[in-house]
């Protein structure tokens, strides 16, 4: 049902639990085979994917999004060489908001990132969606527990933030960025309700802008607004920046470097552990009760059938094929 | 996990069993009352539900959508006018596309809705997110059964069109109207490439603006690209019209029976009323399978807290989790 490589030269053909140990040590031939094998979904890589989820938990994953036009990848790219010191291994994992169906591409954004990755030795990896909800969500994490289990860190997962598959991906992140471009009209802010209240921080970008000043403190104001119902003890900073000159880029990083210390010394790490663990089981379960539909198991077809019919009901069938046992299902 | 209502007369409260025939008679104040039930995941609902599942499948279920601002509420209340012919019963079920984490809403929309409902004796719903990602379609689809078992048709669902939750809530209508107001910028295009693509019917809104027509030729422009890949004999008409001044909403309204006669003749529908069952069976398996977890039984809190610890891994653990029997899970 997805598209798999056309060719594949058996010399060069390695297993993927043979690549694990290879991306353990960093190799970035091996990541990059390993993202391409989670993102097409090689039931051949399930196991080396599992292996090296177990080997990642130590990364720091940065979470950045916000309506396209923000200038987003001009900020990750200076987020890049600000983050890029020592012996730091910075990653980017870019989530594509192209169509689900035709499967296209922002190519400007790409190409505007690694511009920027070549100069810094950043991994950058571009995920796009695969034809169904969910599983561009599900590779993406699975990216991201790659290059942590290469040492990557911190990983920066871009989105554009406008609809609740990109919360969800934003939801496996410890630090969430919301970035918004000055004067924004107000359809707009109606669309980005949803991400404004996952953001740990809020930029406001191209503050060399007369209205930029002005957006942080619609911003602010929101916050206040929405601060009897926080759930948490951290106050997210709202800051203004201008990519291109560096201005607000390096207290940017400081407000992402606080934030996590804040994670780690109230507790509130744990709490986000747990949440993001949810979040990959449910996704998981989504992935493979959805393949064992699309390949058509003859119990879920009978299923399909009678609900299309309506001699049975949603309800009725979704009990009934959870309530089969693995070796029906197998 | 959910807000129930907080008091209940005991002498007016009836079984949700109790609900059933009155919803397949017609009674409005039984429709409102199942629905809100549906939108509250009252477990008590779950059978009355099932069953209204069954008496429903007549209705057409037409899908609008659209970038907010483009004009959608205008235009379904236009449409509401043109279909209440005669003892056609008109229904809208408009999806809020407020964050999932306050439940806010689109109040002028909503106001603006029920004006025109008023007039017309529509029946008209609003759904709100109600937190978590998926539990919005399944309740949607829910209010549409509800509304279809009780004799409306056709019925419509409003939903923002930019995130696949919204693409989600599409494909469970029989024909999905694309409404995009003139002069859109190049971003917004971005964002909407995904549901560009699930259009039966293209309308260009506010028809007497000079960049309508310009509009409607680059959406032309658009399809003819796409229509390579075109998947269905049909090919999606683009319309202009202005709700305010009634000019294009009879057009609109031709072409949206036309759709469902190309359903009819040419077999589609028995396809696309598989695919709607489809969407449905998995929505309900991933809400049985969130609801079990978020009640905490004590197998899902052993294999989380497993997933967190890094001592398990998704895949493990989403494979234990559906290989559990029904008897383990109840």
């Amino acid at each position: 049902m997805f598209v798999r490589k056309k060719s594949i030269n058996p010399a060069s053909y390695r297993a993927s639990s043979d690549l694990v140990p290879l991306v353990l040590a960093g190799s970035r031939a091996a990541i990059a085979r390993m993202i391409s094998r989670a993102e097409g979904e090689y039931d051949e890589a399930a196991g080396a994917l599992a292996q090296l989820y177990r080997h990642a938990g130590r990364a720091h994953v940065v979470g950045i999004t916000g309506v396209p036009g923000g200038g987003k990848s001009t900020l990750i790219s200076a987020l890049i060489r600000a983050c890029s010191t020592g012996d730091n291994k910075v990653a980017i994992v870019a989530v594509d908001p192209s169509s689900p169906y035709s499967g296209g591409a922002i190519l400007g954004d790409r190409i505007r990132m690694s511009d920027s990755a070549e100069a810094s030795q950043a991994f950058v990896r571009s995920m796009a969606t695969r034809g169904h909800l969910g599983g561009l969500a599900r590779a993406t994490f699975q990216a991201v527990d790659i290059l942590d289990a290469a040492g990557y860190s911190p990983i920066f997962i871009e989105t554009v933030g406008v609809g609740q598959d990109e919360v969800e991906i934003m939801t496996a992140a410890h630090t969430v960025v919301v970035l918004s471009p000055p004067g924004l009209g107000d359809d707009i802010q109606a669309i980005k309700a949803g991400v404004m209240e996952i953001a740990d921080i809020h930029a406001v970008s191209k503050s060399d802008r007369p209205e930029a000043a002005a957006t942080a403190t619609a911003i602010r104001g929101m916050l206040a607004l929405g601060s009897e119902t926080q759930r948490s003890s951290w106050a997210p900073p709202v800051l203004t920046l201008s990519a291109p000159s560096g201005a607000g880029i390096d207290a940017l990083k400081q407000a992402i470097d606080s934030h996590l210390l804040h994670l780690m010394e109230s507790g509130e790490m744990v709490t986000r552990r747990r949440a993001i663990a949810r979040t990959r089981i449910l996704a998981t379960i989504n992935h493979l009760i959805r393949r064992r539909f699309d390949d058509g198991a003859e119990t879920m077809a009978t299923q399909l059938a009678a609900v299309t019919e309506r001699t049975s009901d949603p309800s009725t069938a979704a009990e009934w094929l959870l309530g089969l046992n693995r070796a029906d299902l197998a």
